[in-house]
């Protein structure tokens, strides 16, 4: 029997509803936010993603060569091909941009719990707005997201990556070394980060002075404490977050985001029910557009890890309860099939969602195969009934039947 | 600049629009109908689609070797997918199953007009009721979606792939050399099809009467003529169809698809608006599950080609008006800045959609920057205003203005 590959997922109808279900929420959000959902292909360049994130990425991602010899790249992540369109068509639209996307990303990584192959993302980026109030946009918008979905558990973290830099290069630091330590930060990989600021003169008190700064975490009553340009800029911001409503933001420095096209602002959603892969939502502000070859411009954006965050829904016991088929049209008999049919027909015209009897079932299984789809009224077609221009309705929960002339039967069933 | 890989395509925001747009109306008919949404995997193993389609499928899709050393493939199509699903996860689900998928699917093959190497295609199938019945419900829904689209003009034909299996076996074809004979007879390549017809030893007045098979269409009145098992089957169908409602069907028995799997009723619909390459929905009964190695189903489904019926919608000058922004708000100067976020927060959480400026612009430019967004009012925030507890809202399309207390603003913005 042929298998699906390893670390893919079929989503089967109750899965599929429920997702559905999530993902309209996600849009709706964003819209009413002035976001614009686009699309870009599945498939890229792979000098786009080693472009953006070094040769190594080609080790974790689908890449291959096309019958044309061309390299090409399942797409890791969504942004590296939003601000390639961005600079491939959309560079003379009216500014900010606010766009947003959904759809599936891979990566070639060992399938475990929670994290697969080919995933889900939603993520939403402004671009061109230089100004602090664009990441308090972001931010909000990823809240109101979280918060739409109804996740009732979770905490919202926001550091700001000028400050370790800043720090490192004051410590003599080159800007293209910082990343790789900035990532070793990021995981909190003190061991592996003491090696490498030392192999570039950094002493002691200044390593133990980087790693104190990661540590920098708490509330609101932090602000005053940072200082320099990243610190005025997060007071700024805190003051827009605050106008939006939003009050319970944690800062953590320790929030690096190891990516050298971050600038400033990251941010982190994190849902405590997951445990150790608690991270549903990453964002930041970069300048990643004159890495693909156009001009550099602000941007701030971020990604919901679809799969995690329904994830963490389920694990919070939210309960999902699917549309209900309106009806389940049935014959009683070889004489009225046609006109089961044609009943069926006529409902759905009207707009009702409506099932009917292929399988020729005798009368007592095609009203087990009813209650099988759910729906809430089991029509039932008889052929005294249609010589008074009626058919019997059955309430499938309660079991309760009555006769409804065929006039009045889209309304019966709509009640 | 890098650009996207050729053949593919970037949807911008209109064009997005437009598209979930229309995606929206196909799945809520499909639900209407009692049919229920699925998703599988971009990628499958490749030889999911060698087993169905025979290993020369190879040549026209993107497979590649992944790290692991498998052979996987972007799917060129989703119902080897959604059978391959049944047979993995859903036999033991009450039949007949009904489902549905909406996504890309991926070619390789020289780009050109309304052909992409990522398009995106809508199906349904009906698993494992073996009746008339079933292949109705399946043109009925592929009729349905049609409509529901708003496509004027279109063309709906009905074959029995049975008929021509059953005159080629008759002249002493064997089975397994129909195949490749009935593809060239679907497209109609007489002079291909001739040599392969006469090395099976079938005589000139047997290739004729095939030929003249192929060219057998018409209306409803050719039903009577047709004769045997085939004759019989489309009879049935042909009730059940009118009950449904659909008696705009033309029969032609030169509707092939050619391939083995195919065994019974096959249909499809035409949007004569698109010329050479005018089908935009192809479908009939099969059955394919034992390929794969499960148990044989009766199955029937179809595909319509979206970008292809979109493009036919577009030829037909159908309109599409996107949803228009509630509001836009901007502030008066800097002293209202953080005011006009809470106000835009507040809109946002009653259920509008609302923008607002970021960029710190004059009030004349963010007046310009609100009629780019299409924003239906502009919403600006002075200190004198606010100072009695108002806004002064901006009919974009009227120009008109009116000073409207910040309690009434979600219901005047509604209005």
């Amino acid at each position: 029997m042929i298998q699906r590959p390893r670390g893919t997922r079929d989503f089967l109808p109750e899965e599929m509803e429920r997702r559905r279900h999530y993902e309209q929420i996600l849009r709706q959000v964003a819209c009413s936010h002035g976001f614009r959902e686009v699309s870009t292909p599945i498939f890229e360049n792979t000098e786009l993603f080693t472009a953006k994130s070094g040769p190594n990425i080609v080790e974790e991602i689908y890449s291959f060569e096309d019958k044309g010899g061309r390299e090409i790249a399942l797409r890791p992540e969504v942004t590296a091909s939003v601000i390639r369109m961005f600079i491939n068509e959309m560079t003379s639209a009216p500014r900010p941009l606010k766009l947003f996307y959904f759809g599936q990303c891979f990566r070639y990584e060992r399938p475990q719990s929670g994290r697969y192959r080919e995933f889900y993302q939603f993520g939403a980026e402004i671009i061109g707005a230089p100004n602090a109030e664009t990441d308090a946009e972001a931010i909000a918008l990823a809240a109101a997201m979280v918060e739409a979905l109804g996740l009732r558990e979770y905490d919202l973290k926001v550091g700001h990556i000028g400050i370790l830099r800043g720090q490192l290069a004051e410590l003599g630091v080159p800007a293209d070394a910082a990343g790789e330590i900035l990532q070793k930060l990021d995981k909190k990989l003190y061991d592996e980060a003491a090696p490498l600021l030392r192999s570039h003169g950094v002493q002691e008190d200044g390593i133990e002075s980087v790693f104190a700064t990661t540590q920098v975490a708490g509330g609101k009553e932090l602000l005053s404490e940072i200082g320099g340009e990243p610190g005025r800029y997060l007071n700024e911001l805190f003051r827009f977050l605050d106008a939006y409503g939003i009050d319970d933001v944690a800062i953590d420095l320790g929030t690096v985001r190891g990516l050298d096209y971050y600038t400033g602002v990251v941010f982190e959603v994190e849902a405590p029910c997951l445990g150790a892969e608690k991270q549903v939502c990453g964002g930041g502000s970069y300048t990643l557009s004159e890495v693909f070859g156009g001009e550099p411009v602000f941007s701030t954006g971020f990604a919901i890890g679809f799969d995690r965050i329904l994830l963490a829904l389920e694990r919070e016991e939210h309960a999902f309860d699917g549309k209900k088929l309106d009806a389940y049209v049935l014959p009683t008999g070889e004489e009225t099939r046609e006109e089961s049919f044609r009943i069926a027909a006529r409902l759905r015209r009207e707009g009702l969602s409506v099932d009917v009897d292929l399988m020729r079932r005798k009368m007592s299984k095609a009203m087990k195969q009813a209650a099988a789809t759910g729906a809430r009224f089991a029509v039932i077609v008889g052929s005294k009934d249609l010589a008074e221009g009626a058919v019997t309705i059955r309430d499938m929960d309660s079991g309760e039947q009555s006769l409804v002339p065929l006039e009045g039967l889209a309304k019966a069933l709509s009640a």
